[in-house]
């Protein structure tokens, strides 16, 4: 087993055997949930603290059971509750909490490069949990186990990623992870959703989702976040989006006969994704959500220092 | 023990053996919450979704202090902070929550038959903790289990239940459960709050309070809830109501003598029910609470499956 | 060990000897704190309740961090979620958790008195976690904790308390720890931040911050909170303020040579404290976090009863 971060900040700075040992250890803790006491004491007397300044239940929730079956202890902290609302800064909040004696913290953000800037100012383990534009490196770790689930391996598959490129911390850790385990990908979207410099990283960039899809193992549909695009909008219609880059069963067609539909939900049905595609048979969007609670307690596992776990705490006397 | 149902959603699907059966274990768990250590690993890594689209801190709180003291591991889901505000539907999120292999999930809609639907689409077992007017079982069961507690029997007593029959699910529940009983039921409140057809179910409706009353060994008021009527006011004025329909010194006399005065609260002092009679010695409403825990424990223990608790997880090495 | 309180409302109901007690214990969980395992299992198969009625993530935080290493199960009940909203008085709050068996409240309110009214009514141990302009013993312990700790002991030091003395509880309630545990006090603020009486009770009272400062142990700097001051300003600026009243490198130079700065957090920087002074070596600010958690862990162990833990429960068959 070979993991000697501190952090899980982005997929950057993983190599590829220590993206490799989160896949296989996910995959045992894959067996633990299946089991009717999904329960490990690994992380028993720690204290994990959700740091969540941009409001998520489902990543939160995924992270929360995580540490649960990893019988840590578990602390939310949100953005609308906390003193950052009393003019303190984030830093300061970190430093509150780290004075709690926190084993790790889980950090969300609408800033990206928080957790990074959190990192550098503790001695606490931090795990991005998404920040801003950046990256979610859970998110995609959690995809790249999907795929080696159901596909044996992510070496020499063909991926195309369909969407809003520019401003998807989904699409963005992907593009550093997929390639990593050997896979080949491919995007698309409007220009306006298209960062430049990706074809220089061996990235091809389509422009009609035919092109992106054809022949392809996986296609890895992102969500349009209306949110997220500001004054301006980078297309002119839902209706002309969807027409456009929305996958359905005709342009899916051109995939390969056995390709899998990926989603990081929640999903806009008859948006970027045709109803019967999300829920068809190709579709592994629910997987991706059940290896989410398996990746966090690897992750959370490795950071934690995974020694052996002593039989029992020192008691008060 | 007789107990084969998959889901809790309504009083109507239970016969009165399986009533039976809850109410027994909702006895031997009320004893457990008496001790110093209230706790039972029964559902020892087994996780509990709370799934609350309509708030309800004190439902809320009694659900996760008995899944607490069952062992089980909860998370809170709430509307507010969820993905419906992105526009995931009900099912969507279900769909989510339940890739994360929870064993319970524990719902609160303000539609009625929003748990139904769910428990039709999902393996996991659905707790209804109330949906809309429709209904709320536990509180029923809780109610029988007080009433049985304190008068030896639910068998033969007779009940009156006063207030907005119509929009209560409280109501409804009761209406199921206390003749599966062999109580025999009467209702009171305006004739707007009154549905139709109650008397061919054995209901006998009165139309003043002092006639439901009299007699009885169970007074069983309800709270007015101005949210739930909607545009146009069903009576009117809440002084008018209080004079009309609250439970007072006077016409509780009519009742037996030791009839007990039951409320789901939050109570409105003085409209529906006198602060002297809501405060007194025949008041059981605190009871009520307390047998809330002990009544979802045993409900949590009987959809949980109830096997013989294993002595030890299987440890991740 | 000398502790035979049922609550903990203020400081003035401990005498020197309890407030001793539980900062020796807080030593000994601050110990506990540093382990791998930072968890005892004092309070398992006990429910801790924290009413907050105001919003603090930090000191419910840090409760909450503290019940769960003495292995509680925590409920959070708000101000915002709950009943209350629908008319319910706090008290009937109360009644109704009182009837769900938990061992102790934890209560923050914005109203001065609120958990000393609970704590009559209630025969469940009760918590001051801070109300209105009151009292927040546990704050002050946690200051006495900290000062003792670095200082060795609180007896014949020189403590100053500089900012709004008349609406900080923090102030209210060191004012009477600190006297308690052998300190001498000054205070020092705005005129209109000073309440009437203090010199009768032994504390000095100086008009300028160099005054205040000059030759003693510990500065105890208080945050100006814009929120309490109600309508009228109670000084002309925060400029202003920070001018004539806040702590810098050159007032602070005229204390003892190894005085420390004390915060209760958050702090304003550049307002109460420069943010040199905040960030400096003097300051104990974080040490003041790091014993909250012990101080609250020893003040729930003391309230449980501290029984000798039984070895198992007695499990459900």
């Amino acid at each position: 087993m070979s993991f000697s971060q501190r952090h899980l900040l982005d997929i950057e700075s993983l190599n590829s055997e220590e993206i490799s040992t989160i896949l296989d250890l996910a995959d045992r803790f894959q067996e633990i949930s299946d089991r009717r006491i999904k329960k490990v004491p690994t992380l028993r007397g720690m204290t994990v603290v959700n740091l969540f300044m941009e409001p998520s239940t489902r990543t939160r929730s995924s992270f929360e059971i995580a540490e649960k079956r990893l019988s840590a202890d578990t602390v939310n902290f949100s953005a609308s509750s906390s003193a950052t609302t009393k003019g303190e800064t984030l830093l300061d909040t970190v430093r509150v909490l780290e004075a709690m004696d926190p084993s790790i913290l889980v950090v969300r953000h609408s800033y990206a490069g928080a957790p990074h800037m959190i990192a550098r100012n503790t001695d606490v383990a931090v795990v991005n949990a998404g920040d801003g534009v950046h990256a979610h490196p859970t998110q995609a770790l959690l995809d790249c186990a999907t795929i080696r689930k159901v596909k044996g391996s992510v070496e020499g598959l063909e991926v195309a990623i369909v969407g809003d490129i520019s401003h998807s911390r989904v699409a963005r850790s992907n593009l550093f992870a997929l390639p990593k385990l050997g896979a080949k990908v491919r995007v698309c979207g409007p220009r306006t959703m298209i960062p430049p410099g990706l074809e220089e990283l061996g990235i091809r960039v389509c422009n009609r989702i035919e092109e992106a899809v054809e022949g392809v193992d996986v296609v890895m549909m992102l969500r349009i976040q209306r949110e997220r695009q500001g004054g301006t909008p980078l297309f002119p219609s839902l209706r002309e989006y969807s027409r456009t880059f929305g996958l359905n069963r005709q342009n899916l067609a051109l995939s390969k006969p056995d390709a899998i539909v990926m989603h990081p939900g929640p999903v806009n049905r008859g948006v970027e994704l045709a109803p019967d595609i999300a829920d068809g048979d190709r579709s592994v969007i629910l997987q991706q959500v059940s290896y989410g609670v398996a990746v966090r307690m690897a992750v959370l596992y490795l950071l934690a220092g995974s020694p052996p776990v002593e039989e029992r705490p020192v008691f008060f006397s």
